[in-house]
């Protein structure tokens, strides 16, 4: 009894150094793909470890070819320091990579991108009229045999897949989508286990709240919700670092917040949902418009014909709503507006932080910013991908090392 | 230079042991109040330590009178067992206790419970018309020096302050509330230093939100809303355990989701807040009665009046449009409403769970439960103290220990 009390505390302790181990890679890579450090000295300081402890754990990366040093400061803008020339440290490009699949509506999306969220893979194919279980899978697979094949001189980590819902990210199962042809009730990780490869799951809003928080320029934000406008409008949230998935997954659908009793009817059972209002879909519907590139020739006029017009305001009307909404429940730092076209921005953008600023609860007390994403359409897609960096960086995706 | 790093780890080293015995003891508690862990078995196999571990533990804190042991089960509900009788374990009546503060629009409330959520002192004033800081602060200290008089036979851990907003709760500061005669900008802390005693503050709606989550009927849940009704409306969040503040404490302000363009004009600036339909006060208003009572009396006819009656189904549409954002948005387990007096309870509780499964956005893959609070009107109160006991149960706040 007192041996196996004694062999069981000896595994844990094992267990624990390997953990801490991962845990601290983990911090380093994070704190240099995230926060910019460049040196040991810098490390060291941000991660209350010693130096000693820094160079082991950079040492090893850079024996693993994913990490660099060089004389040369990276960061060009800064002026060049007379003295001692310091050793700077920089992630290795296309060191570690994963590969994005995007489940939308339409079409299945698969990218390769690194973990400094640069992209340099893309194919997508269209999900036929009669798409089932089968052809769906099917499709998944051809993309992703193509992407490992065309990548395989790259470190592939792990597949991320963002997807339209409702899913069960823990169990890593699409449910059944309303209107999504024949596919359903998929367990991504049983059938993508062929590729020895970790599989996440989210869906695309999370996804892309990830991508924001990691790889966009309000990314010195903690707090932001993203909120994605296409045919339907949803949000992903991350408050102080993590993302928001309520107790199953399900936080986040701020497309349908109704915001008025007698409002068109809408598919989810309420009436007047913010979607109706602002998703791009509906206003091109609500201004008699065929495409962005017809509602924006009219934005461009000096003068809005009546009939556009009124869907510009009601949408404008919506989102103001919406915005107040957000602060006033999840009161992040930011609130990123994605998926908008850049030639139509200017609807869902003009004067909104202003007003949502003057009309939230707390306004006087709180400042809340309101902004175009910067990765412009890129965002679910980087997502996809931030999925197994957000893994990586939390210790979780362990990365294959040289020394065994 | 490396004498000044030795030393600076053995700092560290100490203070790390120092910490996790801190962590162990809090732990140990956490599990015996929430989980009714009630022997060291039942605490070794759910906490993951040795037996020899919590025993240690188990034994300072009987020493420091906190717990104690009996050979009597005390869950009389429990067969008896025959056999070696088991010793089990109690957190002994008033042995950790914290005063809470409660303060609502017309009121300071002052109450002193135990750890285990059980309110046994409990005095009030309301604030005079013309009150101001000093008037508003010599409330408080009197409250305060009374309560700790009638109660110096009990320990008491800290003081927790549970308010009206707005708050700056990392500040310990309120601000200035609208409407709130001519008090604001007082850092508790700063002004209640002299009680030597740790100042816990949060908004009352975050605290109701604890008491719920550890007193309530409902605490098994991990996630779940607190909604309070009274003259306005505001939930408290706690997802998975922990409260969501949001990046400056702000979030949770459900009164003020608009759902009504042409509704009535709210004090926010909006129109149609879910507020002007579902608080108490507005609901009298609607119905044209002047009290609870004459509310209830109405109910409780067979034929409600005509002008009764649009008043509680306007308030009744306006509670499920808001049950439905919230499900939308948090995906909490579960959603209680708090605060409403029971005689009117039928217009808050009847047929919502339902109602809100059937719409929200998700339905058919999640099931939110909908109930009235179990803690009755005392939710805020035993939330004020639950504020001190959270900070307990996570190792910040250290208990008194008779080693030194």
């Amino acid at each position: 009894m007192a041996g196996e009390t004694q062999n069981g505390r000896k595994t844990n302790h094992v267990k624990n150094l390997q953990f801490l181990k991962n845990t601290n890679r983990a911090a380093v890579l994070k704190e240099m793909v995230l926060k910019k450090a460049q040196s040991r000295i810098d490390l060291s300081n941000r991660l209350g470890l010693t130096r000693m402890a820094i160079s082991g754990i950079v040492n090893e990366l850079i024996e693993d070819d994913y990490i660099e040093e060089s004389t040369q400061s990276f960061n060009s803008d800064e002026p060049r320091k007379t003295g001692r020339v310091p050793v700077t440290l920089k992630i290795s490009d296309r060191s570690i990579n994963a590969v994005g699949i995007y489940v939308k509506r339409y079409e299945v999306h698969c990218i390769v991108s690194d973990i400094q969220g640069e992209i340099f893979y893309h194919k997508s194919q269209i999900l036929p009229a009669d798409a089932d279980n089968r052809t769906f899978l099917s499709i998944l697979r051809g993309l992703l045999d193509r992407a490992i094949e065309e990548n395989k001189e790259y470190y592939l980590a792990g597949i991320g897949i963002a997807s339209i819902g409702p899913l069960d990210i823990y169990g890593k199962r699409l449910f059944f989508p309303p209107n999504f042809y024949r596919i359903g009730d998929i367990c991504f990780e049983e059938e993508l286990a062929s590729y020895n490869l970790p599989v996440v799951l989210d869906n695309d809003m999370n996804a892309s709240a990830l991508a924001e928080h990691y790889y966009g320029a309000y990314n010195q934000n903690k707090s932001l919700v993203y909120i994605g406008f296409s045919s339907g409008v949803g949000a992903g949230i991350i408050i102080k670092g993590k993302v928001q998935h309520g107790s199953a997954g399900f936080a986040g659908e701020v497309g349908h917040i109704s915001i008025n009793p007698n409002g068109p009817k809408c598919e989810c059972g309420q009436n007047g949902c913010i979607e109706l209002y602002t998703s791009i879909s509906n206003l091109l519907l609500a201004t008699g418009t065929d495409s962005v590139e017809e509602l924006a020739e009219l934005i461009g006029k000096k003068r809005v014909p009546r009939y556009a017009e009124e869907g510009i305001r009601e949408c404008r009307a919506a989102l103001k709503t919406m915005l107040i909404t957000i602060a006033n429940m999840y009161d992040p730092d930011i609130i990123i507006l994605g998926e908008i076209p850049k030639k139509i921005a200017s609807v869902y953008i003009e004067g909104m932080e202003e007003y949502m600023n003057m009309h939230m609860f707390h306004h006087g007390f709180q400042r809340i910013q309101v902004e175009l994403s910067s990765l412009k359409q890129e965002t679910p897609y980087i997502g996809a991908a931030s999925l197994v960096f957000q893994k990586i960086f939390g210790g979780e995706i362990e990365l294959k090392s040289k020394k065994v």
